[in-house]
């Protein structure tokens, strides 16, 4: 089934369009968390980030980055997050890859915070996590 | 003054280091959010999205999609975060470029929602905004 991202692209249903080219659309998130939040998609169906191709990946950020230019300069914002959820989990609900560009104006308007689990980490823990990656990556 | 990532990737600071070529290097975060929670770093000394140069976004996006399925691979996780952080009101600590990976492994083991602005916004807002990231873009 076309989520709703595609029917976006495919014009079938409306949404405001701030950017598009061959491999991605960036458009207005309805829900404007902030004044100018933007979605970049990418036309590529790929649920997310684990699906995506590499080189999708490449240009969409890049057309991120020119965009967080752009809302930058169009509203005067002091700060902005990046925020891409995959799976579930990770509470993503629209399964078609995208990443949130949502600018922000003052502290504490929204928050992020990670939780800092250094002191329970031990050393051996870090390389082993570390030497997975690795492994995995190769 | 350099940042704590500058001297990491000068090796003057240790870090558990997962990937590197000449434009980024990635490692563990210390603070481990979630187990294998790890740090996509420019090796360009920008300090945020607004100063990146658009082709290292570019390679440094392909290599976090990478890395994603590297973790994804490494940890069995159910979903990953991906969250950069840009201006100390958007929450940036480091003023380095990075992103975050943040394996998930459960719901609601960590929080990152937007708030649905929907109903307060009106099509001539939508517009607005929409009119004015494209102006800013060209």
């Amino acid at each position: 089934m076309p989520t709703i991202f595609a029917k976006i692209i495919n014009r079938e249903i409306p949404a405001h369009i701030v950017y598009e080219d061959d491999l991605v659309i960036a458009f207005l998130d309805i829900s404007q968390a902030t004044k100018g939040h933007t979605l970049v998609v990418s036309k590529e169906l790929s649920k997310d980030i684990f699906e995506l191709k590499p080189e999708t990946a490449s240009h969409l950020f890049m057309v991120a980055q020119k965009l967080s230019v752009a809302i930058q300069k169009a509203f005067h914002v002091s700060g902005l997050n990046i925020l891409s959820n995959n799976g579930e989990t990770a509470g993503q609900s629209v399964f078609h890859f995208h990443i949130h560009l949502i600018p922000r104006y003052a502290k504490g308007d929204l928050s992020f915070q990670l939780p800092n689990n250094m002191g329970s980490v031990t050393f051996d823990e870090y390389k082993e996590r570390a030497q997975k990656i690795k492994e995995a990556l190769s």
